[in-house]
């Protein structure tokens, strides 16, 4: 399982009062938790500041490369500010994201085959979000051969397909997958990814939701989760998904993460003695 | 979901003592506890004691019944045994199991018919369980052609395709889950049952594995849980695979679950007071 470190992201209020303050230790300490964590790609969100963002990205990306070697996660609409701050990142960077809206495809897409980046492309458009997952796949075919035509290889793309609420369409969780199975069958070289907040939003105990959502998408084909790499249930769900699914040979990675004590909740602390 | 309660059944080490000793006190808190936390059969399993079996199964039925008046699952291999209680079961029992073993056809199915009870068939045969998903298919068609001539409606016939050990085989989870879904293909109508001890066996942190486990295979079509009610994280994972799957409309159960105090760890006891 890829993994896209989410916290770093400025619509969050604690980060975006951290940018405001430029508390370096804030975001660095963030970035470290991450990266020892297990983060594939750390994103890096400046929040939604079109004036200040380039200033705030390059910040965000020079305290995060000052304490981990991880590569970035560019997540930016605005063309400008990536170009800005892309001679800045060490390492070729995945950018979140594209999808089927045209000003995504004219100005963020020549960046990431210029680049040789990985990229995310959302299931959605100008019109929005489809309603079905057939309508999602037509989307999505638009965008691959727009990514093709710029020379980006299918396996450099990462299909988000938005995960959408289930206490507003209790079909929801089916669209994804359906989506997810057809795009894995439609485009077998290309990643899925999701993201998982919004699938519990309005529900008690999202918690629960959340890893049973991860572990039926990662039997529809997500390879990539877009999550916080220190939530230990989705990592713990993750790695019992993967062993039931036979893709753990001999269960090594479900004993040694047993063993690095991470499939249990922390325990509580002893109580203090006198 | 429909739930068979697995817990009084005289190859555990506690419900064969009770047995012995005659404790009735002891089942018939089982039989309460179960059918409180919604058991919608409940297995009743008198042990490895043939020559004691149908004296025991009675006792064990007449307690049963003494407190609830939940279905029973008569679970005995033993037609002998099966014949001489069944009078004394006050609802038609459902049948735990006859096999494409010829001796559990021609000794058990007759009386499922005779009956209209319905039963448990098991993906297995005098050769043993067969490794591969094809293989368990083949013997279980060979089942549904008894039954069909015996006049056994498939909706009364719930398949369990054997779940067995992750830990010495991998693809064991891979194996049930494409048996699951080719029964639901091929035998609409039948139900799909499944015990989960056996799935984590020898693996550590079992419970995560099982509820994993669990909603990857409601999603393969199981309708029908061999498990303990009470067990919360496996009753939390069903509201919750349930909904994820968009089989619970507007999140009725979920919520009214959650309300209920089902969806979480009962809370540790708050400490006394002075």
């Amino acid at each position: 399982m890829r993994i896209i470190a989410e916290k770093i992201n400025g619509t969050r209020k604690a980060v975006a009062k951290a940018i405001a303050e430029r508390d370096a230790a804030f975001i660095q300490n963030l970035a470290q938790k991450q990266a020892a964590a297990g983060a594939t790609w750390m994103d890096v969100n400046a929040g939604t500041h079109p004036d200040r963002e380039p200033e705030d990205l390059l910040w965000l990306i020079d305290l995060v490369q000052g304490v981990t070697d991880v590569p970035i996660c560019l997540d930016s609409a605005n063309p400008a500010a990536l170009r800005a701050v892309l001679p800045a990142v060490k390492k070729t960077p995945m950018i979140n994201s594209i999808s089927g809206e045209p000003e995504r495809l004219t100005g963020i897409l020549p960046i990431v085959a210029e680049h040789g980046c990985d990229v995310i492309a959302l299931c959605m458009d100008d019109k929005g979000i489809p309603a079905t997952a057939e309508a999602r796949l037509e989307v999505i075919r638009r965008v691959f051969v727009e990514t093709r035509k710029a020379g980006v290889p299918d396996e450099k793309v990462t299909v988000d397909p938005l995960a959408m609420t289930i206490g507003t369409n209790i079909q929801a969780g089916q669209i994804i997958f359906a989506t997810m199975r057809a795009i894995r069958a439609e485009f077998p070289k290309a990643h899925i990814g999701c993201g998982l907040s919004n699938v519990s939003f309005g529900l008690p105990i999202r918690a629960l939701i959340n890893r049973t959502f991860l572990v039926l998408a990662l039997d529809a084909g997500m390879d990539t989760a877009i999550i916080d790499p220190n939530d230990r249930d989705l990592q713990a769900a993750i790695y019992a998904g993967e062993l039931v699914l036979g893709r753990d040979k001999h269960c090594l990675r479900y004993t040694r993460a047993f063993r690095a004590g991470l499939l249990e909740a922390p325990k509580a602390p002893a109580p203090a003695t006198k």
